[in-house]
């Protein structure tokens, strides 16, 4: 059971409380569940920011700045930063040692890193579990920042009220964002490091792909705001510009909708993982094993042998 | 039922049957998945290879130039491009029209397109179904081809038995790969437009990141093969590479675990697949919309869905 009194402090917004929250969550046991079910009842307040591009984009300066810009109209921020970490350098640490220093000890930003490696399709569950526990706690911004590499970035798109692509004005990189599929994601984008030498040329050439876009289908059309992180240059618009996406959502009804379709894409995702516990248990788990090397004799396919596992699951599932 | 004159034509390789048998494997439906049941017993000759990169490293152009390596040695080589195509561009088609005038029509080469838009998990279950249809109508090389962005890569390393990841001389191209994930899957590299400066200087970068790795691990240790694609340049090295990496393999008894591997994920695939198509049904799909207004204004929580559905599941999924 969960103590009311370890919810109350996660209410209270007491860091510890709000930390080992996460880290319940994380675990994903039942335990786990329990928590998420009385925390529910109080999200829904925070407006959720999905920060995404591509390596070297300075997403975690621009996250910093707006962090900093949030905390000056004392506005209260969690940050949960998703690392797709390489096992060669463990490369989230160093970034967070530097983000810790700057932002980490104001009593109002919270701060979470959480690793991809060897957790895809599991972690986005735990991102927004997490992201539950810090709106419970009232943080009234929750930014999620990632790596538009691998599933992460339609992850986030999936979890976030706005998703913001960062690029920079280096040839290729709109080209690269459109391959990434990061420009279906972005509801406006960031032109980071934009006094660098072929800022306006990316801003023609983002702007003449966005106009290719069918845009009867939908009325807002991606904006694209000049930035320079690193000189706190720009934030102020980035922020204006949230608030013009938040109003949109709300004037045209879009916001709850949006938030239905996340949820919609959530409930299945736990369920399915739900199955999949009960499916990779001990009698399957051998089955499996066992038929392999009879698979890649070529005596049974891949089909006869997951018929085969699928049927003993229908056996096994039912309620005792 | 599936016609053994139709089989027939596929073990011949007649090209409009292989075609036919990889658009119907691709409808996923029951007579793909009989028609995959017979083919299986005629697979496992055939050596996959997995070509990714990130945009613009040139992977089609090394394929073509290794597929007309293969055709003087009269291999025949069956080839699938996997394209996450953008809705603004349609991307893959020109692609496909320039290599299709090159290799398209030699009878021994075999090409097809698969988009990946819309199919996240689903690609790679219907990309290795395609890669049978090939196998089992003899084609003797199998390439997999797909931009390194996104979890495709992945799946690819989990259908080939070497996988080669090229890469560019320009700057951060290493960086990038490492973030990526590719580092991890590379059975060796292949730096294309190594003419261009910095070839060097991305040699020994890449080097340096691959001792980092812990050596005892594995034996392997993964290559940097110079290329110039586009003047055919190296590419006889790296079909050598193949053969090495392929001879180890063998040699070391790991090709078949490598196989019983990628067999393992591809039968928990279907089986997910399968479960997947009997929950979300009329009734579930019902209730998951009924609640999402109720999950949206706090009265029930995602997890209290999840768990309502899951029963409901365990009722019906009995068999009849």
């Amino acid at each position: 059971m969960i103590s009311n009194n370890f919810i109350e402090k996660i209410f209270r917004q007491e860091k510890k409380s709000v930390s080992r929250a996460i880290t319940l969550v994380e675990s994903g046991d039942e335990k786990a569940t329990n928590l998420l079910k009385e925390l529910h009842k109080r999200t829904g307040n925070a407006y959720r920011i999905g920060i995404t591009g591509p390596p070297g984009a300075g997403k975690s300066t621009l996250t910093n700045q707006l962090t900093k810009y949030y905390r000056k109209q004392n506005k209260t921020v969690g940050i949960i930063a998703i690392d797709p970490t390489s096992p060669f350098t463990g490369g989230a640490l160093l970034g967070d040692r530097v983000r810790m220093s700057e932002i980490g000890t104001d009593p109002g930003v919270f701060i979470r890193s959480m690793a991809t490696r060897g957790n895809l399709g599991g972690l986005s569950k735990k991102t927004i579990d997490a992201a539950d526990v810090l709106d419970a706690a009232g943080y009234e911004y929750i930014i999620f920042e990632t790596v538009g590499v691998g599933q992460s970035e339609l992850d986030i798109a999936n979890a976030a009220d706005s998703t913001i692509v960062v690029l920079v004005p280096e040839s290729g990189d709109s080209i690269q964002a459109m391959k990434a599929g990061l420009m279906e994601i972005a509801d406006f984008f960031v032109l980071n490091k934009s006094d660098r030498p072929g800022s306006e040329n990316a801003v023609t050439a983002l702007r003449t792909i966005l106009m290719l876009r069918d845009h009867t289908e939908k009325d807002w059309l991606p904006n694209i705001i000049k930035a320079v992180a690193s000189e706190n240059t720009g934030i102020s618009d980035i922020a204006d510009e949230i608030v013009r996406h938040k109003s949109f959502l709300e004037n045209n009804e879009l916001l709850l909708s949006k938030r239905e379709e996340h949820f919609r894409i959530r409930i299945k995702e736990i369920v399915e993982t739900l199955i999949r516990n009960h499916l990779w248990r001990d009698k399957r788990v051998s089955i499996l094993e066992e038929k392999l090397s009879i698979v890649v004799n070529r005596a049974e396919s891949p089909y006869e042998v997951a018929e085969h596992l699928f049927s003993d699951f229908q056996d096994q599932i039912v309620k005792q």
